[in-house]
């Protein structure tokens, strides 16, 4: 595994929290710390179920913002690029060498509409969302004044209930419109079922995602009628990529979570029941935290707070611990109930955050370990890329 | 004002939301917008506070990580320093030329007391919290080592359940021990009460600060029994100033997010049974977002989601609009309930963040505005700095 940023220039602690060869309870803490045995075998299996079911997998860079872990999960999972969410994340994405972006969102702004259209000038096949005929034009307006080409996906709102049409249609007068666009390529459908992600229960992700499919597929059979052809039907995430795997209708997957795994993600339940987070997946990304106060009997405060992580969708779990608990979150401290007085100042443990993108977000380092050694120190490369 | 950052070097969009000179329109979004008008006046108005009351102002760093912020509050607000939460701000702060740091926090980690203990070297006075007998011992073999002094308070846990001491006699047993120590010195009590600040009531808040004066009270009076002075007695936040100046006891306040105020503190009422952005305190720090789409009639999806903001304290309020609602953050994607259709695709708004602190940390800079233009852009230049 390479690791593309020369380190030699920082000091561990005031830049970064760790450097390889040292051991992990070196690490500067609070620090993101990747399993790297667990992320490979993550990724590998996603690749292999790709493959196996002659899906695409484009990954879900935005998760990550890691060109290190985008080009991981194309050495290791087969991955045919990246999509993301903003032009500046796209834009990190190119200059590090990845191929093919798909930004998995609408780009309405004069000046990220020209950046966006700069992009396959850096070497990208670049492919964007739109779910709005006025976008058609400005898109079109961009690829002619740099005279590039920019692929188009139609979005769909398959029920994530943010961007994207409700009618087929919607789908087909701006399919067209594309396909007439001087510099825009018509190249397919983004249908991604954000909302049902993260419902516990199989059936009930199921159900929505059946209703999701039949939308799809009858924008796909009416695009069809029409003499317009989708090369990509593109969607799907952890929570439900066995579903537009055997739809007939998707051929290309966008998962990320799968990669990390987090606390909330790993509630849900697969079709046997249990948890994902114990058997489809490993947990391979981790807050490292130290105790850094106990002067409470039945309470540690750990180094982990608000600026460590995000806590949007619940409070972290320790991890392979049940006599302690994460209970609170202020600015930059942990509370951590421990009524049996197990925990010690100084020690440090693993938590397991609730959402793994916006607690990725606010690190600029990944600190992959191996056998209790750190090997390889990450930039978390488009991190704070929003805009 | 100056910008401390040569800013040629960086392309808007890919680096940097916005340049000087620019109209705050072009601001690529989403970012953080500072109404410098407002700040300065925020500023000034705790400065004429602190001053009239004789207390030391000693701003709370932690909030905007900014070394640009900090100087602006010692100009304009008589501030005599900074306190953070984190070795690795203190850093910045030090590297920044502030020349009185407080981490007002514990230090445990045997590289962290190593980093402290230079901190004298960049000029910067460092004082330092301490709630445990043992540490007493390891600060001092740091600054022993290197030559240096570090100044302790004893932290009292005065009702905010984190770090800190909870009896008289382990302030004066701890404090003893700092004074018998090498190269440390007692400076005093550090005594912030974190879990009155958002209760809305002032009576309730009162209540609260009233039961942590008399506890740091006593503490004060039986060190002084030992023969034993306390130079700074620190704490103090937005939600409870006047109770710490008016006390009698303390002589220094910490007060953060008085300067920018959020959505969340916002809510807080005054004396008068007022909210505090109402009248005390301008709101002078926001997100500005971008509508990107609107493909349903009731509904606006802008660019600001949960990598641009924390949403621990609640969702922002859209500033200065009544007619609509920011309901749902998802990764990158705001939900905005617009029932007459009043947004348009483009249009640019101002958002007050739910908590100010954890949403300064995802950005890497602060535009400052004045009368629609840029006038300049500062880094947040202890983002990430958690370690």
């Amino acid at each position: 595994m390479k690791d593309m940023t020369n380190l030699d220039q920082f000091d561990v602690g005031f830049d970064i929290p760790a450097k390889p060869g040292m051991a992990e309870a070196d690490i500067q803490t609070p620090a993101l710390v990747l399993d790297l045995d667990a992320l490979e075998r993550n990724i590998k299996k996603m690749g292999d179920y790709a493959k196996a079911h002659g899906m695409r997998h484009r990954v879900h860079g935005k998760m990550h913002k890691s060109v290190d872990v985008a080009k991981l999960q194309e050495e290791l999972g087969g991955a045919v690029g990246v999509c993301c969410q903003k032009v500046s994340e796209a834009e990190v994405f190119a200059r590090g060498g990845i191929k093919d972006i798909l930004v998995s969102n609408q780009v309405r702004d004069p000046q990220k509409l020209d950046r966006l259209a700069q992009l396959p000038n850096l070497g990208a096949r670049t492919i964007v969302c739109v779910d709005d005929l006025a976008n058609v034009a400005e898109l079109s307006e961009a690829a002619q004044k740099h005279g590039t080409t920019i692929e188009c996906l139609v979005e769909i709102d398959c029920g994530a209930g943010r961007c994207g049409v409700t009618t087929t249609e919607a789908v087909v007068e701006i399919a067209k419109a594309i396909e007439a666009a001087e510099g825009l390529k018509f190249t397919g459908i983004q249908a991604y079922q954000g909302a049902m992600q993260h419902i516990d229960s199989f059936e009930a992700r199921k159900e929505m995602l059946d209703i999701a499919i039949a939308q799809v597929s009858e924008a796909v059979e009416a695009l069809k009628a029409e003499g317009i052809s989708c090369e990509l039907v593109s969607g799907g995430g952890t929570g439900s990529y066995y579903f537009e795997s055997n739809s007939g209708v998707y051929n290309e997957l966008q998962c990320g979570s799968y990669a990390f795994m987090d606390a909330d993600y790993g509630r849900i339940l697969d079709e046997k029941g249990q948890r994902i987070d114990r058997g489809e997946w490993e947990n391979a990304f981790f807050i490292l935290t130290q105790v850094m106060s106990h002067a409470k009997a039945d309470k540690a405060i750990c180094d982990a707070g608000l600026k460590a992580q995000s806590v949007d969708s619940g409070l972290p779990v320790i991890f392979g611990r049940d006599d302690v608990e994460y209970v609170k979150c202020s600015d930059e401290h942990g509370v951590i109930a421990d009524p049996q007085g197990a925990l010690k100042v100084g020690e440090k443990l693993r938590l397991v955050p609730g959402h793994c993108d916006p607690t990725a977000n606010v690190h600029d380092w990944y600190v992959g370990v191996r056998n209790g050694q750190v090997e390889c120190v990450w930039p978390v490369s488009a991190r704070g890329r929003a805009y």
